[in-house]
C-alpha cells in the first residue's frame, strides 16, 4: 500500500498529522485529507511537497 | 515502491504527462515533477488531487 504520512512543516519543525493518508484534495483555504481508514481532516495549509517514494506529503501553513 | 503516475486534468481530457513520479513541489506558477529515474518535468498547473493508494498525482491547469 502507498498510502503516506503527512507532516506540517511549521519555521523549523515538521510534525506528523495523520499516518496512512490516502487523498489529499486542495481547496480554497486549506487541504483536506483522508486516510486509508476513512478518517478526515482538515487543515488550513498548502501542499509545500510532495516525496511519494518516502510515503510524504508535506503541507506548510 | 510509491512512485506515482502524474496526469493534467483539462476539461472532461485526463492525460498521463509523467510517470514513476516521486517528487512533487509546487512552485510560484506550476508545479516541479521529478522521477524516480532523475527525469524533471514544470508543468504550469496546479495540484488538483492526490490518490496515493491509487498511485495518482493530479495536476490541473
Amino acid at each position: 500500500m502507498c498510502e503516506a504520512n503527512a507532516y506540517l512543516v511549521e519555521g523549523d519543525e515538521t510534525n506528523l498529522i495523520m499516518e496512512a493518508v490516502d487523498t489529499v484534495e486542495p481547496e480554497e483555504d486549506g487541504v483536506r485529507l483522508v486516510s486509508i481508514f476513512g478518517d478526515q481532516k482538515f487543515i488550513k495549509a498548502r501542499i509545500h511537497a510532495l516525496s511519494l517514494v518516502e510515503h510524504k506529503v508535506y503541507l506548510k501553513a
